[in-house]
């Protein structure tokens, strides 16, 4: 595969996302420069191969090319300062940040005075469970949506330059306005963490007996309430509108939730009560499933293991043999038992010959 | 294995998790007799071999012993009515019930004035996407945590028997007060089901080309939203004394967090953010991982793999050829690709040397 980005690269900012830039360029062979506010994370990221450091470059005299490309990788609240600098530093580049929240930083870059035709934002939505740039993998992006939102002033070159990057790394290409982005990312990302926050939260006296019931559900829900704080008042900081916006409704759910359980037994409480579940159930069935497919399309099977890789593989193995392929999959324990329960999801249609083939071959379905 | 609970076992209530108990007895030789309201479901329990149905019976002219065990699997909003029947109708037996929420029941047995000596509420913590009888399995409760919550008043014999269906059926039994257990569950369940659905609630009017972008944090934590509203709305009406509890504590930190977002550039802002990311940290790290252990105790890797059965069971046989045991698994999807990204928890001291493995051998390690 060849690139279609043009370089050099300046990536600016070489944590755990710019360093995966570098990494994931360099493999297409595109001439990529690495710079962070850290020496010690900007060495790291020039060590993993993600790019020329510019501070070594510097030091050793060495004149690196003028980028055609800037990458503004740094953390959120930084990220207006950097694309300002970059565009008066860099005449002929254009400059492009991948930072979770667009509309604020395209403001601020407005109000710099600064040249928009060469900038345009963008928000890879990579996850990742670690930081810094000996966690990156040029394989980040593989897959990923990687939203593009140009602004109004944003000039054709830009945009191609954003989504080219967006292609070249194997993600998924989405382009959509800044403000319209926030709104979406505020629903399906920010709001998702601060009930998962807010849910955790409750749990900061239980006594661990009582943790130890725990089921996939609670484990579910509160998952993502284990990220990084510090990047996390970044973004709702910076998202606070649309956030509020959806926090409101939130809350004006709770409050009638919490008034209609004050008195269980009144007339119409258990009503009010099927309504909030249902409209649950409503916003949930909304969710697209694998491929973009419908998300309810598939049928489940649960099936009880013995905690051992060689299981595990033989079980697929044999799903594989039965000619059924696997939508989703998910192994789980429970608490103080060794036997493991591997839940997948199945066409529907071959659901009932899956189950019946694995009993007939010695497996213990269990759902 | 030989079962250690004494029949005949009268099953009432042969949905789910009736039928299961009922599948799972008679797995261990256990002479079941099964009672639903439904003829239809009483006759499919029968059919799948979870006992023998007393209407079937009484229209053959067939006497079925008196049962020295009942079983009360039915909606939690007639347990209470059941319980009390079974205690007269069946003077020499033990009577359970499996219902989710526990001293509303023994309230309202204790008031009809029944045998307390001989009853004893239990809850089973069994997870299941579907219902009705067709979908049993007598393996059900493998693992999965069964409370038993006998009242002041329950005799040795009846906790006995309690004690020996839970074990019987594979379960990991607990033993709790049915207060201290409905509190306990109106945290771990009960909440997040009811935070769940409210964060489902908000996507109700979502476009879906925004939805398209959702990523496994959002599917994580609205899963359980997809829940059956008839049976929640009997359990959180059941138990909404502590469940409105732990609602009063969610609405005062999200009014806080409402509150700090309508200002984020205000002093303090970003702070008062920060404790409540980290206040979620905290409780979620109180939760505890696989076999009881320490939760945060295992590193992850993602690898990026061709969706189809084969090559997972090929990764996994790999990985079970560099020694390296398999805590914890998943397969996840992103909309629009066929790649799938298979993300596995193994012992931080074999993280470094798994990845390098899997990478020599060929695989796209994701992070």
């Amino acid at each position: 595969m060849t690139a279609s980005s043009t370089g050099p690269v300046l990536v600016v900012g070489s944590g755990l996302l710019g360093a995966s830039i570098g990494l994931g360029l360099r493999h297409l062979g595109v001439d990529v420069h690495v710079r962070d506010a850290s020496p010690t994370t900007e060495a790291v990221a020039q060590d993993i191969g993600a790019g020329r450091s510019v501070r070594a470059a510097a030091a050793a005299g060495e004149q690196l090319p003028e980028p055609a490309l800037v990458v503004v990788a740094a953390p959120p609240d930084v990220v207006p300062e950097l694309v300002v600098e970059a565009l008066a530093a860099h005449p002929g580049a254009v400059v492009l940040d991948i930072a979770s929240v667009k509309a604020p930083i395209l403001d601020a870059v407005t109000a710099a005075g600064a040249d928009l035709t060469r900038y345009v934002g963008t928000h890879p939505m990579a996850g990742r469970e670690k930081s810094g740039p000996v966690a990156a993998r040029g394989e980040l992006f593989t897959s990923m949506p990687w939203v593009v939102c140009p602004g109004p002033a944003a000039g054709a070159a830009a945009v191609a330059a954003a989504r080219h990057l967006a292609v070249d790394l194997g993600a998924t290409l989405t382009v959509m306005e800044p403000v319209e982005h926030d709104e979406t990312v505020a629903l399906i990302s920010h709001l998702p963490q601060v009930m998962s926050s807010l849910l955790a939260s409750r749990l900061q006296d239980t006594a661990p007996h009582h943790l130890s019931l725990a089921g996939q559900g609670l484990r579910d829900t509160t998952r993502i309430a284990g990220s990084d704080p510090g990047l996390w008042v970044q973004i709702l900081a910076a998202n606070a509108r649309p956030v509020v916006q959806s926090l409101h409704g939130v809350r004006a759910d709770l409050d009638r939730l919490i008034a209609t359980l004050e008195h269980p037994s009144a007339d119409g409480a258990r009503l009010d009560i099927a309504r909030l579940m249902a409209e649950g159930n409503a916003g949930r069935a909304r969710i697209p499933g694998k491929h973009g497919g419908a998300p309810a399309a598939f049928a489940t099977i649960t099936v009880a293991v013995d905690d051992t890789p060689g299981t595990i593989a033989r079980l697929l193995t044999e799903i594989g043999e039965i000619g059924v392929n696997l939508e989703d999959m998910r192994l789980e324990h429970s608490p103080g038992q060794p036997v493991g329960l591997v839940t997948a999801s199945v066409e529907p249609s071959r659901h009932t010959e899956l189950v019946d083939e694995l009993q007939t071959r010695g497996w213990k379905v269990v759902q």
